[in-house]
């Protein structure tokens, strides 16, 4: 039987997302089932790289604004530094020749990992389904990801 | 048989709190037994919203002044801009009329969630039982937490 | 049959590593097996204390100075105010007979509790072996983590 394994994606942080992407394809790779959940910030992970928001009330614009999404903008959960500390982050990897979070996420994608994106979330933050990429494979709820986790060997909230 | 969750909640983050009764709501909705145990900072979540603490120290009593509990006054782990995104995260949740984590800490108790406080974060921040509130069924350590655990089929770590 | 628990410890906050290492004691002292795989900040937790590391290139160099290993060193996820939080912590654990995080990964190590360190993180980092504590077991990377939490009755991400 194929082990299973559930990954919550919270955070919208580079760091964080790195691991949850390197244990979800290291996973994919043991051929076990992988599904992948985002909510809240986390939903910046596999937001589009784009600049206009279409959700409605001057909040959620003011909030998209901020709070802008794509795998190439996401801040690091410590030693940021405005920004720099995830540049540094992206060349140490590129010189010990990891793959940069946009290619995990491709890499991941087919290799048949299952994105999730929140439902309850993207309904708060004014996310639509157009400001996500297209690798998303369901917009689901909180009973989605519990029916999944129940089924889970391994379950983690990042 | 019933399937079990456990949830430790050790951040005191607002928008991490929402996730965790988000999910222990969903559970309970779904049958599930579902038990929190509230470490660290997390005990803010479950903290009365009071002025005064009684706890014995100097340092102890300022640290529950910097450190004040209460479900309202929790900041965001991101973007809180000295407590405006906190705002303005209630604003948004009110708008999808998604409720209050003080009405989901309400909900999850009524649905039987298990909320308990753990005694050696207690002890160490100078938190007596009054400064928690009702909602709190028991007071233990982690072999309580490890024993719940050892049974639960999903155990996250918020 | 002895049950399992694992602990990712991807953080380096002292609070963080606090609770991880309460877990790993108590599920050690309750007779189960415990592996914790220390990987990004979390290296910090197993870092020695010393000043000078040999990592190759100026932006690692630059790196481990910033970011500077050893368990005495690491901040407070919140509340850190320069260092004064951890501080008043360590006072504070030591008022209520908590042992230090240092006395802790001692404990946790002749307990028995095996520690992984992750060399997907240290090549990134630049993190050579010698700048970990010898307690550390093993390095390894995501298939020794997934391969030991498929078989944990636990699985925490910290």
């Amino acid at each position: 039987m194929t082990e299973k394994i559930t990954i919550i994606v919270f955070s919208g942080d580079l760091d964080k997302a790195l691991a949850a992407f390197n244990l979800a394809i290291g996973a994919a790779a043991m051929e076990m089932k992988v599904t992948m959940f985002f909510t809240f910030w986390g939903l910046n992970v596999i937001g589009k790289d784009k600049k206009v928001s279409k959700a409605k009330g001057m909040m959620r614009k003011m909030l998209n604004l901020v709070n802008r999404g794509g795998a190439k903008r996401l801040p690091l959960s410590r030693l940021n530094m405005g920004g720099l500390g995830g540049s540094m982050m992206k060349k140490l990897m590129k010189d010990s020749k990891i793959p940069s979070l946009e290619e995990m996420i491709r890499m991941a994608h087919e290799m048949g990992v299952e994105f999730i994106a929140c439902t309850t979330s993207m309904g708060m933050m004014g996310i639509l389904r157009e400001d996500l990429i297209p690798e998303v494979a369901r917009l689901a709820g909180v009973a989605t990801y519990l029916g999944e986790a129940g089924e889970g060997k391994i379950n983690l909230f990042i």
